[in-house]
């Protein structure tokens, strides 16, 4: 105990994942996890800053603190760090027009980006929408670019619902990676500065933070 | 020309690929490339044994050969080292039943294999039916064996058809091999296994064959 208080003496703050943390989803709904409703409300009332970071890229950012709060979660769309808006920025600011490969669920999240033409993909935790067509759409738009760039919200392997194991979008990354001869930039966790984004929306150093 | 004879001398049998050198595919047809019946032809008449080498894994070797021979290519069905044939032998051998992540227009190949409880994962150019859902199955499949095994019918990164661009079945392979952590075993080209069956199957040596 000595050592954990140590530890945490000069911490400011906690940082924690959405998804397999607070809570397994299942399609559409999801189960809390056994304890968490009450630490979350718990941290809340600690001195410590509190911040959700999330590599959730199927549902919008809405609709993913909607299920929060139903699930009894005190949470806002602000204390969330999620990839979908972190991407819409940088596309902003390279004047990237992405083909979206992407569930429907996270589509409004993109309404204010141009998408015609596209000179760049962003591919998501696409779920059904990962049909040939979409992934086959998707290769021939980065094959047609001359420096094709492939913008990749997370690159988990899989993840789990309460119905079993399920592909994760870094696994389709890898499809277009190894077909195109060419690497995705991750918008996500484990990205650095992806943590760094949400460790300044809590005005802190990473040392100041678990 | 010297040069080309002296390094001909020895040979005494040719290896054929089929798409891509014999003929461009398109949905269900194809198109010869310029020159390529006649070469056949003028192959097969000479000394040289001729035998054909294909990564082909959508159709299955009878409809492959029929669609061969309607463009006007002196082939027959013996003639042909195909993957679905080469699996088979290797399923049986092994005691392996497979899932099978295919196409509907091979699926005849494995008429003769049991499906029942699978304890590996066979995947194809399956083009639509690369779906979500029999992708998370294939995953699934591999997930609950305690050795997966993951056997590839080639691992192509991209083939042309006459309208663009279409994503192989290694594309796929390597997203099942980044999900589970596995490698898969593929059985054709460039495995050097596949060359040696169809080198044996025309009584050749390697430096006896171009």
């Amino acid at each position: 105990m000595a050592a954990w208080g140590q530890r945490l003496a000069g911490v400011r703050g906690v940082l924690l994942d959405i998804s397999g943390v607070l809570f397994d989803g299942a399609e559409g709904s999801g189960v809390p996890i056994a304890g968490s409703v009450e630490a979350v409300a718990r941290l809340k009332r600690s001195r410590l800053k509190v911040r959700f970071c999330t590599n959730e890229s199927q549902k919008s950012l809405g609709d993913l603190v909607e299920l929060l709060q139903q699930l009894g979660f005190d949470i806002s769309e602000g204390e969330v760090t999620a990839p979908a808006p972190a991407t819409c920025l940088i596309l902003k600011e390279r004047g990237l027009r992405p083909y979206l490969l992407i569930s429907d669920g996270i589509r409004s999240e993109f309404d204010q980006i141009d998408t015609s033409n596209p000179n760049c993909v962003v591919i998501a935790d696409a779920g059904e929408s990962f049909s040939y067509q979409n992934m086959n759409k998707a290769f021939q738009v980065l094959m047609e670019l001359e420096n094709p760039v492939l913008i990749s919200l997370g690159k988990g392997r899989y993840y789990k619902e309460t119905s079993g194991l399920m592909l994760d979008v870094g696994a389709y990354v890898k499809a277009l990676e190894y077909a195109c001869g060419i690497e995705a930039e991750v918008v996500g966790k484990p990205s650095p500065e992806y943590f760094k984004s949400a460790l300044q929306e809590m005005g802190l150093e990473a040392h100041q933070a678990q």
